[in-house]
């Protein structure tokens, strides 16, 4: 019996998943009316590579810069045409990892942690950016080969917005929060968000692929955001 | 660069891996003590296969019967010897999937959400025996081939326990509860978590690869199942 190789998940997987939906009233009391009731984007990332320019031009070729192929929710931020190939310990791989641009100072790959299993890495789960004393791997691009000391994470989820999002959540940036994302059969409650507020950033939470399948988001008919001290309504729901 | 196919995801998860933590005074007000605090078992299933007798004959000759490989948590049943492959449509499979016993009157494939993406089979969340309507696939064994008309699923996430556990939570069999595990920034409340009490059963919750990997279950530190009308704790807890 002819069977394909089942695995090339780079064929399968969308780059983002995402729902939008209305977030209730969460935050304290207010008075400026139901119109400020703000949009929650849920973005599910698959796994993904971030890189410097110097990795880029090692990887791609000299000269080479990053061609975006399609826009992020959040402004400036793109999935890259370019794949690298991900080459973890005991000759594991991930062929095709979308590469997300711009570049960066540091070069981070970013798995789930079912990824993570499959490459054979014990990657821990941090933030963007916090790489140090993370896992490495190999990089394989068409051009060159990186070998990473270090800056194979699973990222922590956790939610873009501006500080005036935040306030009217009762909310600053570096607190924690919780979502509560309802769906068929799986309706289920992250804590731990960690919030990452600036003056610019649109409200978007990002959780891995895991985090998304666990919760069947693509179902999913009521997402809320919930400050820290806000019970979160499941003595009250179902 | 020589590099091995990455993913002989058998070869690299567990059938199951579980952890045991001591379950807290949630239910209702008691008098017996804290001696009778459960021991709640988390075990979370890999993708894996039930089959009828029938179905074992044709895939593994007249006359086979299932060779027990390793015991289950709930008393007489087992992990098997026997793997078959899953194959979906467009020529996706999954190479070697594990065969849990004893037989069913009905064969079934139980899959992670992330499995199903990969096989290109969009599987409902259903409760194990709960088919009716459900895709097929083909399974290919040793000695043959077996088209499923229907049998693919998405387990939904249960409890089993007997009903003296359930009567100490102040529940019931066909109730749901929530499910809270705590871990290093990946603390997840699963709600919609059902009770399947009987006479026999030991207290253990089931969740599938996606769910485990979310909430951190090796990690895990504390973990709480609550009836229906206790809040999480949520609103209190970081």
């Amino acid at each position: 019996m002819s069977v394909a190789n089942s695995f090339d998940r780079s064929t399968i997987e969308r780059i983002v998943r995402q729902i939008v939906l209305q977030q209730p009233l969460a935050g304290p009391a207010r008075d400026d009316g139901a119109s400020s009731q703000p949009d929650v984007v849920i973005s599910i990332s698959a796994r993904h590579v971030h890189l410097t320019n110097e990795h880029v031009e090692i990887l791609f070729g000299p000269g080479h810069t990053l061609t975006p192929m399609k826009p992020l929710y959040q402004d400036g931020y793109y999935a890259a045409d370019e794949t690298v190939m991900v080459v973890g310990p005991r000759r594991r791989m991930l062929p095709t990892v979308r590469i997300l641009g711009p570049t960066r100072s540091a070069s981070q790959v970013e798995l789930a942690f079912t990824d993570s299993i499959s490459l054979g890495i014990d990657a821990p789960v941090r933030h963007s950016g916090r790489i140090e004393g993370t896992p490495g791997c190999v990089l394989v691009g068409p051009k060159g080969v990186v070998e990473l000391k270090q800056g194979v994470i699973r990222a922590a989820r956790h939610v873009h917005m501006n500080v005036r999002d935040a306030a009217r959540l009762g909310i600053q940036n570096g607190d924690n929060v919780k979502l509560r994302i309802e769906s068929p059969s799986c309706t289920t409650v992250f804590e731990d968000v960690l919030v990452r507020a600036d003056e610019t950033s649109k409200l978007e939470v990002h959780l891995d692929t895991d985090e998304g399948n666990a919760c069947f988001l693509d179902a999913a008919t009521k997402v809320e955001l919930l400050p820290l001290g806000t019970a979160c309504g499941c003595a009250t729901q179902q």
